[in-house]
């Protein structure tokens, strides 16, 4: 299939919890211009979350035609990246989001996970750019994750690939959102990392608080790094042990914990990795992209022209 | 690349624990003819075990010139598959195994694990054949495994994808002779369920005599395949969350257990899914080649031409 891009910017939308950014690409697959919209109330309407969208790109676009706008979305992509099937805090129910985009829109539009578009901007231009094969893990409320095998995702019969929070780390341990007991996002997160400190210090702080008192020598909040980082290594050998990735790279909003949560994983890594003497232990690294990886990865994952969607 | 295959029958060689097998390859990927030799003892050296793959070899070409051979070792193959990195029950250590043998039998040699082996020839001509995407779990004393996708070996960074058997499930967990604790085959494994059988009625009884018990209407016998067949379905679930493969296929010794093993597996796994009821659960298949499975798939690998080894 040959594909001869349309004319105008490429544009990717990441559709977060408070708000939708929005940013332009780059010719050096960096932003050159981004913008953000606030995401209507936890009652919205598919509708009103669609408007959302719809503003942020007609603000960032600014009257110029639009070659491929790619949308990251916080939930269950379809193996055709065609519906969301499900997001916790969407309201989209199985939902032809991408075509109804695009006919709204009158431009090509892809569709994909917010953790496959953070992976795939790491991949194309960030901390896996040239790894053969990569693991990506984002820390944030919960744990996202992706798999990346010679530069392309690895998506899955389901389109799941990479749901790696829900890994049972524990036998009948903590109760997880998803209905299950024990799985690995109830050990290693931010909810997680909140929850360790809560405990040890009676009171709520959250993830930037915890931060800022582990970097000014809080041995508590240290302690609580250490937990969660420690997880996290144990985690990663397991997923070493079954995929062999040369890489792990680490992001979300947890990540910005930087060596107090890597130094730890690293360390439990080492620990819990079979054969870790007869074989290179992947590196642990954080990601390159912040806040706005999975905007880049989605215009990207649009601008690759792997998949040509309508043109209007 | 270009491959001209040399004339003649194409072998396949699994190196097991007491026996060589040779099987040759027919026109319908299967086998045509099989011979076997004995192993020399635990303490043989790299040479005799080497005279005793050439025996098996020689006997099964009967003076023809010989095409290709696969050879399939149950050890840590370099991601180059050119030496055998470490095997617990045979003497090489870090030796140049692919080559060594291609001189000597001045033919192409393809060296690949056994699990993999076993693996491509479900995928080939077995169980996972035309699956987008299948996990290979090979239940003997331990358990090993491998990852297909698109009908191709994923072999990871070291050569060393799908070393399942060694993920944590349990946390401080039983000692595994890897050194690490609780690891997935201290659960679920042709050993795992010797030991729960052995706790259970205060004497030891082998697989087969378990499997005869449990056929019989052994209680007893059928709670421990209960016990085995959930651990697998608990890890299934675990590999599904982050690979989301179209299909599971169990082989090896303890699969001959059948629905035993496989009917609580499929219960835990449907059980212990994240979003079982948003996606298609992955069938949990039995393996279509048996003991055979190793020697078939190098054969196949030898023969697919991807890899042409330097032919006398």
């Amino acid at each position: 299939m040959t594909h001869v891009p349309a004319p105008g910017p490429v544009l990717g939308v990441d559709i977060g919890g408070t708000k939708v950014l929005a940013v332009e690409l780059g010719p050096e697959a960096g932003v050159v211009a981004a913008t953000h919209v606030p995401m209507p109330g936890r009652d919205a309407s598919e509708r009103e979350v669609e408007d959302a969208l719809t503003a942020a790109v007609t603000r960032l676009a600014a009257g110029r035609e639009v070659a491929a706008v790619g949308v990251a979305a916080a939930g269950l992509v379809d193996a055709e990246r065609e519906r969301l099937r499900f997001a916790a805090h969407l309201p989209w129910r199985d939902a032809p989001v991408r075509r109804r985009l695009a006919d709204r829109w009158g431009t090509s539009v892809v569709l994909d996970n917010d953790a496959n578009c953070a992976a795939y901007a790491e991949s194309a231009a960030g901390a896996a750019r040239g790894a053969g094969s990569a693991l990506m893990i984002t820390l944030g409320t919960g744990i996202g994750g992706a798999i990346l095998l010679d530069g392309a995702l690895v998506r899955g019969a389901n389109g799941m690939a990479g749901e790696f929070g829900h890994v049972q780390v524990v036998p009948d341990g903590l109760p997880c959102e998803c209905g299950l007991r024990g799985c690995w996002e109830q050990y290693c997160s931010g909810r997680a990392l909140e929850r360790v400190m809560r405990v040890a210090v009676g009171s709520h702080l959250d993830g930037p608080e915890i931060s800022a008192r582990a970097r000014a020598g809080d041995h508590v909040a240290r302690g609580a790094f250490d937990a969660i980082g420690t997880w996290l290594g144990v985690g990663i050998a397991g997923l070493a042990s079954s995929f062999d990735p040369a890489l792990v790279v680490v992001g979300g909003g947890v990540s910005a914990g930087g060596d107090l949560l890597l130094e730890p994983a690293r360390a439990a890594l080492a620990d819990s990795l079979q054969a870790a003497d007869r074989r290179t232990v992947p590196p642990v690294v954080p990601a390159a992209f912040g806040a706005e990886a999975g905007a880049l990865g989605a215009a990207l994952l649009a601008a690759s022209g792997r998949r040509a969607g309508p043109v209007a």
